[in-house]
């Protein structure tokens, strides 16, 4: 993937400012933050998002975002922090590496408000999970 | 942690719409969802919060996400997803066991729509990154 942004950080032709770093994941502060010390978590090898990235990979992943996810709370004194991944243009991915947002947060800050939650109509919520655990399956 | 919402629902003694289980991993669809499919994926050992959790256990978290999360996308035909973890009443989290949202999308549903990115003022990255990079030490 010559030409992805994340791939070309990893390979070091794009400076970073890195925060962590191991064999399988880096972690770098975005420059566009959303909040003092928002940083993206990536897996090094390769994926678009995260159904098509290997299990092996996110398991490398999973306890890397814990572990960073408290060093930058500790080091923003932040509140609480979310720990985001958009997969797919219509959710807000930008760069089509795998990559997870760790946003600090502040009692109050306002920094993400939106949550447009709502109820299933009479039976509707049995046929969604049915759906779900026949494509799992 | 009897009083725990979410580990009496792994304990059975309240009901969920299940649409995955294995032996370290939950995942049932959210009762007040934002979007159609909306499920929720929580380690079955309680813990609070990501920074907090057991590295083995996010290890076995992350491969769930993966795959319920492409499950969850192509049973609802969505366009993308997000993967969402808020730690902290500051960030969002209601209940006090760690869980991820996976929320499917679609192109334009404005779900999400906040995403009030900035710039860093000359020096601030740099300097941010090495307080993390000393806590994660
Ligand atoms: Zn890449
Ligand atoms: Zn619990």
């Amino acid at each position: 993937m010559d030409e992805c942004v994340f791939c070309r950080m990893v390979a070091g032709e794009i400076p970073v400012v890195k925060v962590y770093e191991d064999g399988a994941v880096l972690a770098f502060l975005d420059i566009g933050p959303v909040s003092d010390g928002h940083t993206v978590v990536i897996p090094k090898a390769h994926c678009t998002n995260a159904h098509e990235c290997e299990p092996e990979t996110l398991a490398k992943v999973g306890p890397c975002l814990g572990r960073i996810a408290g060093a930058v709370a500790r080091a923003m004194n932040a509140d609480g922090y979310n720990i985001l991944c958009n997969n797919g243009r219509a959710a807000g991915q930008v760069v089509e590496h795998l990559h997870f947002h760790i946003i600090p947060r502040k009692a109050g800050d306002g920094v993400f408000r939106q949550w447009p939650a709502y109820k299933y109509e009479e039976g509707r919520i049995s046929e969604i999970a049915e759906k779900i655990r026949k494509t799992l399956m």
